[in-house]
């Protein structure tokens, strides 16, 4: 008997009749004698049409207010998803997120968890209770209702695991795992049985948008087994097959498997991205804090940083972020940042992609970034940006490259081979 | 500068733009010196439309889950509503009912409020902002959500109102005021200046639908000078005119104005009622308890109770309920009571209404049970029960004689004339 957290996505809570499947899969993973958590997103579209409602009352909502309004999506599904189980014979209890303290910053429609309080979840599943966790939503230390931004029930579904020291956190998606690349990009592209979880964090923030990057943070500092599988499966599956289904994120390489693994994993990929230049700054330390300083102030991640050796005593940052936050960031490097510092010109452009090659396997293979370029070489992209983790490079390219070089990479390293 | 709650219902709160004009009539009064709490119910067909997806799920729905569900209707509207304030410059604050911590007790769908914790929203009317507190909701000892049941937002209101030991307590309707009747019924119903607590009790347990009952209990507990007025004003009506607009519930009589005051405040009704007679039932101390204690604790509110004098050591007992609750309390009544008491049968009848004259001044004029009596006789109205009070006297009647007899009453008390 394991202890089981299972996140079900809008879309599969998208209907009546999708809420009634989800509690027959629940109520089967129940019946073969498993304790479960049950975290559930907002039915596909409310969010949406919630955050709509907000913005015609005031186009920038306030932050704390659309928390308060966008957070009742998911109270809704909760409620429904427990009475669906109940109807099945099943003992289904919910809680919204304050009612189990999901302890959050107040950074509103971007919080992180802090902690949560799993008193109350134990002693319902001491007594036979499927307990439902409305995800997405949390409570600050003030007691104002917060929630953790798109993706967020992944990270809540993960972060409930974590605390409960679940066996294992199955994240239901329309998609049936982790793919080599988008297969509806590349038709070879492969499912992964198991993925490390360093790979999973590299392209997750490469943009492999099958987890939210949060959730598979937190899944490795707490070493939670994750695994993806789809919720479009019939929901009388047998559990044992299931069971085995999808990806699973691990956490040590198995040695043998090693032996067989390829060198690469995936290639992923991210259009939504804007890159910033700040040009002809002094190089000096202490310049980047000031340069990023009020952008991380502004709650606006920052991807890709490069930052090149300096000449003449000046330098050139250059970084990317989301497109959507894009314009805000240059305002702020106008306004608050290029009277402080001497810089010759903030540019940018919004018409860039970024490609990534991950693998655990580039750590023992020499010469794997040399490939990569050769091959987008060969087919005349222009690589703007590099930039290199352990087990990832990445290059920032023209938007209208991408698909190519996606293609040609997923080939180049084999990945289309079983 | 006062201090005014003000409770806004669905039908005002039904669109963007009606919000729209709720959030320009609070911004007003703020601009006019007062301090505002506002209390909006959920956008009109909201909670319709989560109680009809809860019971497409579960035909029954689970009472716990089903106010996790019907509660998101005003915490939605709460958000959106502070948010069109803040669009207008005016500060505000949205509230849950659980962070104000409206403390109820645990009778899911129907609570009863015990406490409000009025120190956050102090802090927040004392920093200059409109303080928005979901209405219709609350929290249990245990931390589970609960709702105060059909028009509790209220009893919301008045509660607030009584905490914050407000000057005034706003109830903006579809009507402009308390009517001598229903103008539908009796076209020449005219609106009250003033109608006493006492009399405006009789006239909602009456039937008469401008406020919830418990609502005017709170109102009267903690002497909350309360005022029904309407929301299809133009928003931009000078305050000193909406401020004597409606109809003010008093709660001491001026005895000035008694002398020019009619006998007779008005006429009530109320068609969605069902009647019940537990027949033949033995004569003894605690048998009125043994049938409505199980009623009572299937949270069936009992209306009309008539006993009569005995005969033979025998008794029967008629009782009205709501007609929703009908056959629940007849089965109630034969599953629970018939087998522990002696008594010959329980029937009971679907098509009745009641109606009932209210006034204070019946107090002191005799005879009003007479003419009451007299003119329901002369039209050939047979009445089936008869209930008094100190201030009404209600008859129970045919459904199909309902209208005629609101008609005959209103004219024989002369409500028609100024």
């Amino acid at each position: 008997m394991a202890l089981i957290v299972q996140k079900f996505g809008g879309t599969s809570v998208g209907s009546v009749e999708r809420i009634r499947n989800v509690a027959r899969r629940v109520a089967k993973w129940k019946a073969a004698g498993h304790d479960l958590v049950v975290v559930p997103s907002a039915m596909s579209g409310e969010t949406n049409r919630l955050i709509a409602l907000a913005k015609e009352l005031q186009p920038q909502p306030d932050a704390r207010e659309l928390d308060v309004v966008a957070s009742t999506g998911e109270q809704v599904t909760i409620g429904l998803l427990s009475m669906a189980l109940l109807e099945l014979g099943v003992k289904a209890r919910s809680y919204t997120g304050w009612q189990v303290r999901v302890l959050t910053d107040s950074a509103f429609t971007k919080s992180r968890i802090i902690s949560i309080d799993d008193a109350a979840i134990r002693k319902d599943l001491k007594s036979g209770h499927v307990v439902v966790v409305a995800g997405f939503q949390g409570v600050d230390a003030q007691g104002n209702l917060t929630t953790l931004g798109r993706g967020g029930s992944d990270t809540s579904a993960v972060a409930l695991a974590a605390a409960l020291k679940a066996d294992e956190c199955h994240i239901y998606t329309d998609v049936d795992g982790v793919y080599t690349t988008d297969p509806r990009l590349v038709p070879e592209a492969r499912r992964l049985r198991t993925i490390t979880f360093e790979e999973m964090l590299e392209m997750a923030g490469a943009g492999s948008k099958v987890l939210q990057i949060r959730s598979v943070e937190f899944a490795g500092k707490y070493k939670v087994p994750t695994r993806v599988l789809s919720s479009l499966t019939d929901p009388a599956l047998p559990v044992a097959e299931e069971a085995q289904s999808g990806t699973l994120i691990t956490f040590e390489e198995d040695p043998h498997m090693a032996m067989e693994k390829a060198v690469i994993s995936g290639v992923a990929f991210n259009r939504d991205e804007a890159k910033i230049t700040v040009k002809d700054v002094p190089d000096r330390p202490g310049i980047a804090y000031a340069i990023l300083g009020p952008i991380a102030d502004a709650h606006i991640d920052v991807d890709v940083i490069v930052q090149n050796v300096g000449h003449d005593g000046m330098t050139d940052m250059t970084f990317t972020v989301h497109r959507n936050d894009y314009a805000k960031a240059v305002k702020i490097l106008n306004d608050k940042v290029k009277p402080h510092i001497k810089c010759r010109e903030v540019s940018g452009d919004e018409r860039i992609a970024k490609v990534s090659v991950v693998g655990m396997g580039m750590r023992s293979h020499a010469g794997i970034a040399a490939q990569m370029f050769r091959t987008l070489a060969e087919e005349g992209i222009n690589i703007q940006m590099i930039s290199t983790s352990e087990i990832k490079i990445t290059v920032v390219v023209d938007e209208k490259y991408m698909e190519l070089a996606v293609r040609v990479l997923h080939k180049a390293f084999e990945l289309d081979q079983a």
